[in-house]
């Protein structure tokens, strides 16, 4: 393979691949998580940054630029972190229309504003008509772990409870009906949002071992890392997923598999099991974890493995997909 | 005007308007500098951020990526920072030659070892062949300020000394040559390269008030901001820039201004008139400063004027220029 593919962008193993093989050999990364853990005067600093190259660029529930916030938030917040100021990098093409331009900054400051954090700096290019795709937003956030913090998945064990925050698949399948022309009868919202008040709940609650935002590649993309960084075995229940009836109905449809389907506000955690019921009632008092729900658990098996009990009671190995089912996704 | 032109990225008065208009009021940002200057835990945090859609990527003396490091190592420097770790995101055109994208890559990483900056996290998408130009590179930088440094136009005085670092123009000149097929009898290398070794040299041998790395706009455009930032008038002398011939041959062709052309690595500080002089043989000493030159001094006159003593005697006003003479110069 000499040449990128849509692929190479789509949060599976080929992109792992090139990150692995491209990028972190030549930065002495060691870790690839969300967030890079840093010192500063003592402190930890988190930093993270995504580019965002959704299309179509307005979607129900959101656009590129509440996307670009709640994204960037979300990477700090599952690292443990408490977000606190984001960049923003806006790469424009020429002639996009300037009041679509203050639609998508406006609805940037509002997220903002809800996640509580500052966006501080920015930067604008602008290409030739034709060299992008109406915008391109880069956002870059800094977050601290506060002292006492400790989440990795090294700390996660057999018996553990492995949890969602809820629904999945949501913003998926909005975009790809977005994309598409497809309506349901009950609309389907993105479930873009920030989910650091969330996470910073359930560290209160519980002993949280590990924690994602499952975005490109859905949850089954956070459930293989979590078992492959742990060298554990985890075994979820896929009649315990939460999956609104619209992402339900449309996969079944299309022949898509909701669990690999991405999200924008779903945090798959993994949790000490004594915690767990504590949580999940904690979290239902949310807003963004009414539909909290236990969906598995870490047992004793091979290593890095994780098996889906399917509805009708087979079991499924899941694996890391080669490449994400919808491209452009964020 | 309702849609973005390429001038809205020019770096000049139309970019400045839509970023106060569209962006600033809807961020709450109070000042526009290249670096926001932050709270962490107790000490100074400055964070920036540059998205970059330079064509073509790769021209005499660098690359996208070296300029991705360096140009965001610079925007910490000249805040008076001491830059520490960088983020990086590409955003990946559909069928970009890898091998390409590893050279761009490890230079990357040579910047980053020169700068003495770790590239600590990164994000990767990818978007269909035609909406794209090869590969956008952001990065994020973070710096810490150490107590004591205070850098500020409103430390600026009448009786200061403006001062560069070197040449002025290169890289504005080196990027249209290589857009445009031309050549010079004598190689010119775009003068893309990390300032913050130089700059803390700087503000150990001076007392700074001032520092901007000249990109976009040129010296000009850095002047002005000065000028209009502290309320005072700026009086420099054209004798006295230093321009390499390549790059003063190129502009009397074509009729372009080297004060308005794009720097890499050129610093424009403005500096206690007592310590001038001892600054520039301290700065002669270091290679990104073996050009440095006094150029000119804050005098008494109306607020915010930058003049110009023409070779020939005359006095031209300075503008911020409209926008950047040649679009995607980094």
């Amino acid at each position: 393979m000499d040449r990128i593919l849509m692929a190479h962008g789509g949060g599976g193993r080929l992109m792992r691949e090139l990150i692995e093989q491209c990028f972190a050999k030549a930065f002495g990364m060691e870790e690839l998580g969300d967030s890079a853990i840093l010192e500063f005067s003592g402190r930890r600093l988190a930093l993270t940054t995504d580019s965002y190259v959704v299309s179509p660029l307005f979607f129900p529930g959101g656009n590129i630029g509440t996307l670009a916030v709640n994204g960037t938030v979300n990477d700090l917040a599952v690292s443990g972190a408490t977000p606190l100021y984001l960049t923003s990098g806006f790469i424009i093409e020429e002639g996009f229309p300037i009041s679509e331009l203050s639609l998508i900054v406006e609805s940037m400051a509002r997220a903002a504003e809800e996640a509580g954090v500052r966006i501080v700096t920015g930067d604008t290019k602008v290409v030739n008509k034709g060299k992008g795709d109406g915008v391109f937003i880069n956002t870059a956030g800094v977050g601290i772990i506060e002292d006492g913090v400790d989440i990795s998945p090294l700390l996660i064990k057999t018996g553990d409870a492995v949890i969602v925050n809820g629904d999945i698949g949501s913003h998926g399948i909005c975009i790809m009906a977005a994309r598409n022309g497809l309506t349901f009868a009950k609309p389907l919202l993105s479930d873009c949002r920030p989910l650091n008040g969330l996470t910073q709940l359930m560290m209160k609650t519980a002993a949280v071992h590990f924690m994602r935002d499952s975005t490109r590649g859905g949850i089954a993309a956070t459930l293989k890392e979590a078992a492959s960084a742990s060298g554990k075995c985890i075994k979820i229940k896929e009649s315990s997923i939460p999956i609104a009836p619209q992402v339900r109905g449309a996969c079944e449809l299309l022949g898509l598999d909701p669990i690999h389907i991405a999200n924008e506000g779903v945090v798959t955690a993994i949790v000490e099991k004594a915690d767990a019921e504590a949580l999940i009632t904690a979290m239902k008092s949310h807003p963004y974890g009414a539909n909290a729900t236990i969906i598995g658990e870490v047992v004793s098996g091979p290593r890095g493995l994780v098996t889906l009990e399917t509805t009708i009671g087979g079991t499924r190995v899941l694996d890391m997909p080669l490449y994400e089912q919808l491209p452009r996704i964020c």
